[in-house]
């Protein structure tokens, strides 16, 4: 199964890829999208634009944005909003389903607590994907939560298993 | 000048064309995308197809956008931003640009004051554009931003050629 993570953002925009033989991982790419651009409408369709060629170039069979954490600074979630509708639409765009998971969920997934700094996420996506060159801290969460999803679809892939 | 108006929103988003000659309007089309399905992202997807549709269908040459207004719901501000990502990307894919009004400048410029009620946004809506048939209280909006625009791009243009 190949796995693409996502880190919403207006400015940037992580993702990562990963692919899982068994409970084997392994690093495919990384990096950040920009939405670098005059009007707001450029900037998204600048990621939109980015995305899309990521999506096709690397054919992950899953898909998984982080949830974002709703803060007290009303245009910052606003503007998050906007970023995050565009992370959700291109993966389903390709017919992915797109899987959903909190940030403690992520962190308690690839740390082991729900309350890791980033240093400590971006140091277990390395030691879980050797070799891996990290393109920003957007990059590394983008990682995480590939390796969050593929955990958790090998245990619902088990659990159906165990029930047929 | 065709003008397609948005009144984002992840349930109801309201769309309305507009035509200006000169200093005429007259209604086109307006209505309603629902972002109904599953998880998120299946609706985004959903309002992303609509919304296409429709500028493929109707051909605008501008569009534009409410500026969502922020308030303490954060959960609430992040869904409208998800759906706002959307009604700002569709037209940027055509090529267009989205102008953005605030929901007062929108007001003041179709009813004359900006805390107008959406009774009155409505029944303006219907004067200025005889023999319309709104599809809701979200597709009068719509108009009205398209109105808006409509105004203001006239108001550009004259400077421009006042200028030239």
């Amino acid at each position: 199964m190949r796995v693409i993570g996502i880190d919403p953002g207006l400015r940037n925009l992580g993702w990562g890829v990963i692919d899982m033989e068994g409970s084997r991982l392994s690093h495919v790419a990384n990096g950040i999208c920009h939405g670098a651009g005059g009007t707001l409408a450029e900037r998204l369709l600048a990621l939109h634009g980015q995305l899309t060629d990521i999506v096709e170039k690397y054919a992950p069979g899953a898909a998984a944005v982080e949830q974002t954490f709703v803060n007290k600074d009303g245009a910052g979630t606003l503007k998050l909003g906007q970023a995050r509708g565009i992370a959700l639409l291109v993966p389903a765009q390709f017919g992915l389903d797109v899987g959903e998971y909190a940030p403690n969920t992520v962190k308690k997934t690839v740390v082991g607590v729900g309350h890791a700094g980033k240093e400590q996420v971006a140091h277990m996506v390395r030691v879980q994907l050797p070799g891996v060159e990290l393109a920003g801290a957007d990059a590394a969460d983008a990682l995480a939560i590939a390796i969050c999803h593929a955990h958790h679809g090998a245990a619902r892939a088990l659990k159906e298993k165990v029930r047929a």
